[in-house]
């Protein structure tokens, strides 16, 4: 099999929950980083006219939680069973609705907007993941081991930790959340992949 | 088993392709249709404060599309190896890059962004599905087998079809998908259901 290609942006957004899993497997992969916007040459190759954009011998796939789905089944991380696979894809898809109203407050620099989601927003879907995370035991969010559901909550708690402005802050209050967040990121890929990650703004 | 519950509010939007796969499947459920907003007892009961929710005697999903991922797997329409569940869990991610822009324009009634999704948003991205289900021999989206792809993607034409404003003409030009609409539409389950589906506005 030739080196499969991952095309995104020079960014974390909606590539990295990938990214963390080509690391978690060893995987070696091309990741493009493409500039910003999107070029039509690439645009003319992706299924939808998206990134990210994944390309092996086998498959295509675009959309990034078809594609973070592909490599974790790999992996053996998205679930055996049809109720452990649509837990975990629960919360998967999650993060999205996080992201949408915080670009929607950064982009313009809407302070009260940003504040809002920080202190209201954001908190309310803390105390529900909170409560999900120490009903399953604290350590993982799905039938006590790890799978992708971690990873990219991980990344989404990661995220809250990476952005300006104090966004960590919104944490304040979630010290079971903040803890997995320091297990998941103490997985030895995990640590090397991010002390070495490009910065990028998003 | 007692009869599973779906909760959502009384409308299509991101409720409708789960109850089109519980019409094919012929499962008896509870069809809540709860009132907007939502209210702060059932809001408690959810994984994350968040409707469509579902419940049966062996588990509570959150998030529309994993919904639709259990009930399409106990179906045996969500793909079987790990590259025809990615391919087919990417059409099913898909709406949701349209419904967004849609009901930004819609709310508001801003009828310049309206008319730039019905004349480039849309149009730009049937083209591409236009070209894959060609590709795919026009009849089914994923491996020649009816699927939750198909069934989704049918949703969202339908949704062309059912919203106000000629929406549908974003349509014109594009007669596969047209026969792809009506195609899947004629299967019988779908015929039944869509005839006596309550009339809402989304």
């Amino acid at each position: 099999m030739t080196i499969p290609t991952y095309n995104y942006f020079d960014g974390r957004s909606r590539g990295e929950v990938s990214r963390l899993l080509f690391a978690y497997g060893g995987t070696k992969y091309v990741d493009t980083r493409d500039p910003f916007p999107m070029q039509d040459a690439l645009r003319e190759k992706t299924p939808f006219g998206q990134v990210p954009y994944y390309v092996d011998d086998e498959v295509q796939i675009a959309q990034s939680v078809a594609i973070e789905f592909y490599l974790a089944d790999k992996l053996g991380l998205a679930g055996s069973t049809t109720a452990e696979r649509a837990q975990i894809l629960q919360y998967t898809l999650l993060p999205n609705d996080l992201y949408g109203p915080y670009f929607q407050a950064f982009g313009p620099q809407n302070q009260e907007a940003l504040k809002k989601f920080a202190t209201e927003t954001a908190p309310r879907l803390f105390t529900k993941l909170e409560a999900l995370l120490v009903k399953a035991g604290g350590k993982h969010l799905v039938n006590n081991k790890l799978s992708w559901a971690d990873i990219s909550i991980f990344n989404l708690l990661d995220f809250f930790h990476q952005q300006p402005g104090n966004l960590v802050e919104a944490l304040n209050g979630f010290p079971v959340l903040l803890a997995f967040h320091k297990q998941i990121g103490s997985i030895p890929q995990f640590v090397e992949y991010l002390n070495n990650r490009p910065k990028t703004m998003f």
